[in-house]
Formats: structure tokens, C-alpha cells, sequence
């Protein structure tokens, strides 16, 4: 029995209904996904507010009322480019597609002699981490555009605040 | 609500019996488990022949049968003790209990305050990675100290055959 | 007997008097002071033009005529927030309070636990590293701006020589 | 018998006629030429679309119809200045001149204490790797402004069509 | 006014009479001395307990008894002995000579053209981190070996507790 | 016009006969030969003496009385076996063909789907690069099992002096 996996990546600073509405659409073809969690290291920017940890269990609790069998990993940048393919590939589980819609992923997987597929894609302008995030520091309503999954976990994080205290840095001392 | 999360450490060089009866004690015990897969960064060695993404696959397909909600995390050996716990939990859910019966794992997460607890000891006479490898190699049964799902895996990549390969090689070139 | 200690970083592009006006006030309260070199692997360029131990040796020779007990600790910059405070701990005496005004720094080391607090702002329109740095390159009259011992420091290491001629690089090559 | 050997570095996005020009006129000079293939981790960018290996076969294939001695060496950014010229010379031949219009690469070499000499400029505004990029992606004539080996190159790794796809990204996901 | 600064680098696990009495005797020759602490990013293991900033400690209060201008200095191992000299020389005050009695150290200076100058041999049977440690396991008389004050910094942080508890570890998982 | 490249790796510490004519024989079959200077980040030590820069002007020299094309490419180590063919290959131009007699190396070019062939293997027991640096060492005679040029370059570097004293070093300090 050979069980048909896909990859899919994303930085989810935070993971939005725009991810899950995608990875319920992917999920009808395939048998289990493998769900890259990009820029791993980073946490505590503006960009970039939430751990690794906590992004995997935004995924993993928000895909709980799914069957979608999925993985959620860790991905490190490593800025290199030529390299990325493999490193991916070294710590996830063997898959026989990526499904993406950013032109340097599709070059790389391509190049590597992976399939690629573009997935349908969800309302950008609406469903947009950059928003989510902007709205978290204005203080208003953000929750409407997240699992309520996710709004649980950063509660439990009490990460509005921590995106707060830190957007007001200039990341340099 | 607060879900009460626990941390398990391995190599999972491969994951057998002995881990699986060991999860299944401490998944008694709490809600979600966060199972680290450790030395992530090492594949293709004598002592560590799989991948991350493939020891993932075995955790995953092995505690299919149970019903522990868990997470498998890549950690790569970071070499700096004093880091360590904060590096583990920068990429996993926030967890409150520790299970290990590595005195240096004990150590670091009780010097970090975090509480610890030492697991029942499984036969590690009977179920070691290294028995299991050095059987592999010698092509002598192994299959009977591994949940069924790990077979599957290696069959699925070729593993013994790896092993066998790389384990002729001095590691140097 | 427990010495209290503080912890207080910058990057000391060069140390100047708004930084020995700081650690002045703050070594009222403390019995020793660890001060973080930030950015350490960091020099020959326009925003970082001296080297760790240079800073190093500028902040020992200013705070010769104090009596104030002080370590100067070089701290490379990680790119991992969350393993940031760890980072700095394992290279540091241990310390009680961190003295900063940082929004970035005051959230990583709140949520690890460790108390901080705002040392009273010195003028930073007058004494920045910024508008020292454009001084040298332009030649205009920086020595006002930081102690004698940095003036002799910088002479030594001819280091505004040094800092004119990488400002005309592109730093790419 | 001592030889004369020189360094000479460049990125190298695509090697072109102004460093085919400006390596024919250092080879008067000396015996053999070490040339770094510098930013030799990235690759599969806009700025840097070409791997240090396709680089260096440029280089190596660009200059068989001369017959100066030279080596293609790639070297990484380390970000590190002040460890930046030992990084250099432990992976390359001794050499006793640095070739170098970069303010901030005459700087370093200079403060080690290795003699640096300025090669006549080429025509910066016509030999530009930008413009080169530039024109591959807008789908003009680029072909002119590089040796004819290095056409072969890029055609061999199909160099532009990779270009114009990862310039497409904006190299964040 | 030119300083004639000394280097003399050691792991310090822990710092001993051994160390204090060739400091002592290096300090009669110089103005200030740089004490790189090696290994810096090692702690929490068998051979390396104490982490870079209690080393620091230890070697500021041990020569708190004399007028030595000293810097400590964590020192990272970097595994490139080509680059060492400079990574070292980056984070450090200038300094003219180095002490020590390590060949590869004694090489790596030379090659350098740095000076270099072998001190006076303490009893090394006498006084050894090795037989230190030991002691510190076995639960006999180690406080005879090292200064007062390293006696309070291991008290202060425990540090013969974490010893034994890690000693008893394999140091893999 | 494809031009048929096969890649060749090993440590070259040093360059000796053995690897001469092994690389004589590759030579035969190939157009061009890129041969990877291993554990490139290494020297200094007593298994591996030399810079990656110094192995590179053995090897270009050795090869200057041969008509064989060839490329002398640093390859680091890296510790991540599943990376590393994709590390290789960024920084090498592209091969058809691995030659190699490592049961590692083999394994992973296999696995990624590359060729690979077993060279005829040279006296092991007569061209060992252990055996030339014991000689070295010892005082006697190793130049007869490295080729003339090898002689000349260690020679210009002073290099059987380097090893002498970096033997006598325990590595640590």
C-alpha cells in the first residue's frame, strides 16, 4: 500500500481560515499532508510573533475537526537556496507532490524532479497574515479571520500582547 | 480549558516496542504528548541510519492504533547544554511534565524549572536500537521488536538495505 | 552572601557618555553589573564599525574612574528570540534585574521570568552612536560626545581611518 | 622558485566581459590568479540566480583561451568581517596581492597586512551584472555582454528560464 | 601611551591555583591581561560542568585579591584552527603576546606573527580539572585546589550537584 | 556539445601517488573532473595538516603535467548526510558520474539518483595519507609517495614543521 502524501508550506504567523480553507481543498486528493512550518526559528517580530510550538498547535488543533491526516514540521530558514529541497525532504516524511503558489518553491521542488501543483487560491486581500497581525497591534477585531482554534492557543499564549510589546521595537539595541 | 501537555525525548533510531510501551503508560497520565525526535539533523550512520521526516512516519503510524493525541518534533543536537531546553521549546507546544530517565535531560529541564518524571523502565535489554540495528545489519529477525507500522516504513524506504550500505563505511573519506 | 547584579546591553558603536551616564546611575542600586557587547561578531562596517574586544576595552578604560564592578561580555547576534535570553544567561554571571529600554528586550526577558526595569533616559538626541558615527566619517568633532578613554581607544586602532573608508563601501562585492 | 599569485573576488551573477577584461589585465602581472566566487551559498535569486558550481565553470571556461593559471574557489559569506580575510586565505593558495575596487575588501586585506592594488575599472555601466539579470528577465539581448562559454553555461543549465521564475517570488512564503 | 596586553586561554572547568598561580605570574611582565575562556559554549557535561559566564565569575573574583587588569573572554570552539586566531583577536583587546603551553595554540600565534612565550609549568599532577572533577563526583576534598572564591561561585550555583547528576549521564538519549 | 564530468572526493592530507593515479585512470573515461577537497574547513590538526588551499595547489600542480581538465572544489563538512549531495552539487558544476570507493559516498549519490562507479583501487597499503604524515612526523622519508609538486608545495608552507608541532598538541587546552 503506497499512501499518496503532499507538502504544503507556510510561515502561519497566524494560521488563517485562508490556510485551512486551502488545506481542506487539498486534502480531498490525497492520503496524508505534510505541513511545512517556515521560518521556524524565528518568533518574538513584528512579522513573525509566534514560536514555532505555538504555530504547530494552531495547525494541529484547528485541523482537529478534519480527517485530513497531516504532519506538521518545523523548517529553519537556511538561505540557501540549492540546499532547501533536501533539507525539507530530511525531515519530512516522503511525499509525491507540493502544492504551492510561490514561484521560487515550484522552481526548486521542480528542479529537484518533484510534481508541483498550484492550489486554488483563497481570497488573499481578506484572509492575509500581514492584516492579522496589524489588526492584533490596532486592537481590533481579528478573531473573525482565524479557527477559533487559533484564537484559543493565543490566548493560552497571551499572544496579542507579546506582538504588542514587541511591535514597538526596532529589533536593534 | 488547560490541556495538560507532557515532553518525551528520543533517538527513535528505530522506534520499537520499548518506546510504544512507554508512550502508551504516559499518555495515561495527560492529554497531548509532544514527542522530540532527537539527533533530527543525522541520517545515512550506522547509529543513525533514518531520517527525521522517516522516524516521524513510524511514531505516527505506530500510535495510530492509540488513541494519544501527539506531536512529532524534530530536534537537531544543538551542542550548547544550557540552550537546550529553550531551544526544544521554542519549537514545541508549551508542555508541563517532562518523562525522561536521562539523568543530563533531568538535569537541564529541573535547572530550567521545569517538573520531571521518570517513565517505567521498558526492557531495554530486549528492545535497544542498537540490538535492532546490529540484527538489521547481520540479517537476523528484527521485525518482532518493532510495532508493525515501523516494518512498513522501512520496507517502504529501503532502510536495512541502507543501513547495510552505510554501515561498511569508516565515516570518512 | 548574595551580590545583587544587573544586566544591561548595547552595542557600543562606540561606548558614549549617554551609555557611562546610564551605568552610572544604575551602579547606585547594584553591587555588579554584567554589560552585554551586542552584535559582537559584528565590525568594519558603516552602523558597526569596531570589533568586539575594541568595544570591550572601551568600556573597562571608561569606567576605570568609577568603582563600579563590571563584566563586558561579548553577545553575537542568534536570529532566534526565543533562545535569546538562554543565550545570554549561559554567557553571564547570574544575574537578578535587566536594565533596558527595549521593548524587545524587556519582553524576552519578562516572559523568561527575569525582572527588568527602565533605566532613566539619557538624552538621546545628543548621544547617539548614529550621529557620532556620521561626525567621524564627516570630520567633524566627536570627542565631545564620548569619554577620554574611547577617544584613546579609537586612536590606537586608528579606527576613524577605519570607519571612512568601509562607509564607502557598498558592502556587497 | 616562488610564483607570483594574486586574489580577485567577485559574485559573479553572471561572470561578464568586465571581469573577463579586468582578469586579462591582472594576468600581466602575475603567475596564477585565485579567484573567489564570492556569495558562494546562495543561488536561485534574483540578485543570485546561478549555484557557485555553474559559477565557477563560467569562470573556468571563460578563460581557456587564455593561458592564465587561475583557480575558481567558492567562498560563503560568513558575516564576520574581522575573520573574513583568514576565512579567505585558509581555503585558497597563498597569495601575495589583492586585486580590489571594494572599499570595504581593501580595508580588510589592509589591516592584515596584504598589499592591495586597484585593477583599471572596467565600463561599470555597461558591464553590470544587474543590467545583465535585468535583461534576461525582460527578455532582451544579454547575450553580448558576457564571454560566448559562459552563453553556453546558462543555456546548459537553462539559466534564464530559472531566472525570470524565481524573480517572479518575493522570496518569502 | 601604549598597554602591553597579554593573552593566556584555558577552559576553566574549573579554575584552579594552577591557573591563579600563572597569572600571577604572567601579571608581573604585563599591563593587562586577556583571559580567553575556551569551550565557551560548553556546559552541563562530565567534562565541561560550568558554563562560560560562572567561569567568568570565578576568574574575576579569584583575582579580586590582586591588582591584575584582566578581561574575561567566553570563547567559542569554532573547529576551523585556520580562522581561530582572528575570531579570537575580534572579540579581545589588542594584546602583543601570548602565554601558553598548548603546541597547536603556540602554532597557530606564530603562524600569526604573534609573539609567543611558554610560562612557567604549575604543577599540572597537582593541580588538574580532570582530578578536580573527580573529586567533585566521588563527593572528596576538591576546595583544597581552587581559590576561596571559586569556592563561593560553585556554591552559589550549585554547581557539585550538577556535576554528579550529569556525570551519570551517556550524554545521548 | 555535453561534456561528460564525474566528480571525485577525499581529504587529501596530502595529495599523494595513490590519488594521482586513480584520478590518471578516471581521466580516461571523462571530459572534465571535478575533484571535492573534503573536511575543507579543516587543517592544523594532525590527520589533517593542511588548508583546504594548500590541498587545492597540490592538486593543481600535480595535474599540470597531465592534460585532465579538472576542477579543485572545498567541500565542508557538514554533519547532515542527507544534505549533502545537494551541498555538493551547489557548489560544483554538474556531473554525470561519481567515482568513489566509499560505501557512504556511493549510498547517498545512489539514493539520489546519480551514477556511480568504483575506481580501481591503488596500492591502499603502500599510498596512505596516515602513513606519509607518521613519516612526517618520524623524520623519514615520505617524499617518494607523494608526486614532486606535492613536495614543492609543502615545502613553500613549511608544512612537515606544522604538522610536527601540531602533533605534539592534545586538541584541547
Amino acid at each position: 500500500m503506497h499512501l499518496k502524501r503532499a507538502f504544503y508550506i507556510g510561515r502561519f504567523q497566524p494560521f488563517h481560515k485562508g490556510h485551512y480553507s486551502v488545506i481542506k481543498t487539498i486534502g480531498k486528493d490525497i492520503d496524508e499532508l505534510v505541513i511545512g512550518v517556515g521560518s521556524a526559528q524565528r518568533s518574538h517580530e513584528t512579522p513573525n510573533p509566534f514560536t514555532a510550538g505555538e504555530r504547530i498547535m494552531m495547525i494541529r488543533h484547528s485541523l482537529a475537526d478534519t480527517d485530513i491526516k497531516h504532519y506538521a514540521v518545523p523548517i529553519d530558514d537556511i538561505q540557501q537556496n540549492a540546499v532547501w529541497v533536501s533539507y525539507v525532504t530530511a525531515r519530512t516524511p516522503p511525499f509525491d507532490i507540493v502544492y504551492s503558489n510561490n514561484p521560487l518553491i515550484l522552481e526548486l521542488f521542480e528542479e529537484a524532479g518533484i510534481e508541483t501543483k498550484q492550489p486554488p487560491m483563497y481570497h488573499r486581500d481578506k484572509y492575509s497574515g500581514t492584516l492579522i497581525r496589524e489588526k492584533m497591534i490596532a486592537g481590533e477585531d481579528w478573531e473573525q479571520f482565524v479557527p477559533e482554534a487559533v484564537t484559543e492557543v493565543i490566548e493560552e499564549i497571551d499572544g496579542v500582547r507579546r506582538l504588542k510589546n514587541v511591535s514597538g521595537s526596532d529589533q536593534t539595541f
